[in-house]
């Protein structure tokens, strides 16, 4: 039997820490394909490039992998690009990531790392993305290893629920103070945001977007309540975004 | 009493004919503050500028709007910026649109109509997004004015559920052939890409996404399966991505 083919892309760009030690991480599992931007893409959501030229370049393969393509448009972008032009064969597993910085509760929404896992989901690849909540480019990663292996070993053994993609968030523990691995609902919270207000020298007012992160869920069964008790907490994520709880709800307006 | 504040975005910029239409429409209903993209933002998903600068204009005030504004920044900017900065009270309605073009299914991932509506409906505002079936930009909006006003009256009296935002898809038919409106379920869809790859002037290449629309499901429930009979879909849309039926069997992994 071949090798579980690995596609692994990410957020942050190609050189980010996190990805290059994802990919040391998981080059034991499989043959690993990169195909990660070529420069940071955070906060760009479930962006696609429709409006302009995408490029690919060929880099050199490092770490364990086989192959690597840095790719001019957002992570959604690198993933199309991978299926359709540069993969001879389906991918076993995508796996996006390690950010820099929590996609945990709302921070999903707008992440280009779970956008890009999402997007391999959309297609039926199995698939992960993993965070350290630490958003420094020298954070430390390796407190992550085993608990990732352990993540990767039982989604090529046990199989991913089709049309669910695992959102993994690690905390920024050292490696014995984290206690284990919980499976958690997307807790509720959203940002405060505070626009800092400028002037350009031409006297024309500006924004810059900055915002502090608020916690609207006192569940225990959250993922921000798993990483705050240093648990690694996983979500299982979907992108069939219908309330069906509501339908019966809006039934009821008769239109 | 005051009139309902109703804040009005899309993702296809400020003077595009379904945002001018989108404003004719609600105008009798309240009070209407436009903030919206300063050039095309399709495709750009949930995407937050967090590494660039953002710029608010002032514009005149046209079609019945009591203010509006155009931003440099994705439609879910523009929701931050007129919530945080430009409004002085919190609108009673976000309505984003009317999008040139589906939003049916699957593409309520990648909509920036749809991203703003939700990122609304995430800061606790009734929120709908409004999208006409046809991509032209000359497209005929005024089969759509009477179901439009229709939803915004039900919404306004009846209250949108709470973390629920609605995404509405009209038929690209005429008036008399619009058979209702369907509360629906998002149908199980992708696209299937193909990269139109080219060769710049100095040889090297690079690729314009393009792809057809895959329908993957059958179910008469689905807001594709309304729209192809004519009905315009209403499927209630959620930010909560948790898949709630994964848990048990991803528990039963045993980390």
């Amino acid at each position: 039997m071949s090798k579980p083919l690995i596609l692994v892309t990410n957020d942050d760009g190609i050189t980010a820490p996190g990805l290059r030690n994802l990919i040391r991480f998981l080059s034991e599992f499989g043959e690993i394909i990169v195909v990660a931007p070529d420069s940071p893409q955070s906060g760009k959501g479930h962006a696609i490039t429709v409006d302009d030229t995408l490029f690919l370049n060929d880099m050199p393969a490092n770490d364990g992998a086989t192959k690597e393509y840095s790719c001019s448009g957002t992570p959604a972008d690198c993933i199309k690009l991978a299926l359709r032009e540069l993969l001879d064969r389906k991918p076993d597993l995508c796996v996006s990531g390690i950010n820099h910085g929590s996609n945990a509760s709302i921070n999903v929404i707008y992440s280009g790392t779970m956008s890009a896992a999402i997007e391999a989901g959309i297609e039926g690849i199995p698939s992960i993305g993993f965070s350290l909540c630490d958003f420094a480019w020298e954070a430390d990663f390796s407190a992550a290893e085993e608990a990732i292996k352990s993540i990767v070993r039982k989604s090529l053994e046990k199989g991913i629920p089709e049309g669910v993609i695992l959102n993994v968030n690690i905390p920024k523990v050292s490696k014995d103070q984290i206690k284990g691995i919980k499976i958690c609902r997307q807790a509720r919270a959203n940002w405060r945001e505070k626009f800092d207000k400028r002037q350009s020298p031409s006297g024309k007012d500006y924004y810059w977007l900055t915002g502090e992160f608020e916690l609207l869920d006192n569940g225990q069964d959250t993922d921000e309540s798993a990483l705050a008790q240093h648990y690694i907490s996983i979500v299982p994520t979907q992108f069939d975004l219908t309330a069906y709880h509501a339908i019966q709800q809006l039934n009821s307006w008769k239109f």
